[in-house]
């Protein structure tokens, strides 16, 4: 082997070598999601009549509201506790893989709108741990994103987006959401 | 030294270098901002005369309160719903680029503090998407920092800082904060 | 070009390129903490009787309840804001190095279970600044798990876990947590 041969071979092996270890310090938009899960979650709010079957409860209202019937000017001021089931699949009755607990609360007086603080909790074979979620749901949109801003257990640290689409709803009583999370931090 | 020996040298080099170099637990430190962005926004609270223009209400309040009038003691346990209008410059007429849209609460009984949990919700040709807000504010000190837990669109996955100044307030009905929002993270 | 220039050339190229390289696109899950704190905080809960000491009061209950008494279910939908003392060792007459400020809520029926928002203020000689948390809390299990979302100050862009553990609690006015801070995230 020869001296040139040699050197280029160095040089390449360098290259070879800084190329697999590469990174500016900001982070590279790689937006493709470390982890991907979708659920259904239902909601029945509380409204006088349906204890039993309830998930949740108006808990805050404005002062021309009340808790037992969402307020006027789109249910402005009125905040909710929720405790409802995860669902793999649209069916309320199936089995729950967790618990989306938390609050939300409607914020806009022309149209319906909200903010969301809670987090999907399991306790299965398959998932372990917590997410937790904030931010604003226009829930007049097909689709939204809010955030996960952090994790537990399985989920240990996680960040990313999840994706709320109203699939069904029932006068003011009903409603169940799709989430495609999808998380772009994982540890 | 012969061909053979250097090239192994170069080469347990090349490895012991790269290995040593696998990045830091820890982020360097970039205090610069990747994005910065000022905006102001205006609260006006419901005081029972004002519904027209009120952009907030009171929605929980301790025991000693009520829903129109902030409670004594420092305002201590009054939960605000708030859509309050994002301006450019800080006159409350101004066209709006968005809404800060979300809840504060008081939470001190000798002095006014607050917790805030809210979202800037953007949908004009400058920006969309939304930032979302958390964190505790002492709203007597002169500015007070926030956090940047995650941000959608625009602003996907964004975490930073936002720095609070009451620019202004009338009574107990307005009040005006500057935002100077800080991404530490951006994708 | 002899060997030696040869030799040096290559180390220079080598040093160079490594610096350059630093860091892999995912972060390493290196689970230990860059900075740990622990902590006990104190909640007394206001009860009609208690205005003096007390540290909390209920803002918000479901249609069933009312804010002077944890409803029942419970305590499902009530929502209590918190300005509690930190301390350093379990003494709540200890004096206290920060305050925890922001709110609980109940948000199950048939079991206690909490969510938090809350930030841990600090101003002493030891720590500046403020730790912003959020997550589910099912407070019957030994140690439960949240999130740090965030920071500011000395604890700037923070992320990591707190682990709670209920060290006492008397009756449904006072109790008393450890909460064992493990940061992940430290700038």
């Amino acid at each position: 082997m020869d001296d040139g041969k040699r050197l280029i071979t160095s040089l390449f092996l360098i290259i070879l070598l800084s190329l697999s270890s590469v990174e500016p310090t900001k982070k590279i938009p790689a937006r493709n999601p470390c982890k991907r899960l979708v659920f259904f979650f239902h909601d029945i709010l509380y409204n006088g009549k349906n204890a039993k079957n309830a998930t949740s409860a108006i808990v805050g209202a404005p002062a021309w509201g009340n808790r037992t019937i969402l307020a006027g000017q789109s249910h402005f001021g009125d905040v909710v506790v929720f405790d409802d089931p995860i669902t793999l699949d649209n069916n309320l009755h199936s089995t729950p893989v967790g618990r989306a607990q938390g609050f939300y609360l409607y914020d806009k007086k022309d149209i319906f709108t909200s903010w969301l603080g809670f987090s999907f909790v399991f306790n299965s074979t398959e998932h372990k741990g917590s997410i937790n979620f904030a931010g604003a749901d226009p829930l007049m949109n097909k689709t939204r994103d809010i955030s996960v801003i952090g994790g537990t257990g399985d989920f240990f640290m996680a960040r990313g987006i999840a994706t709320l689409t109203t699939d069904a709803f029932e006068g003011e009583v009903y409603f169940r959401l799709y989430v495609d999370i999808k998380l772009f931090e994982c540890w």
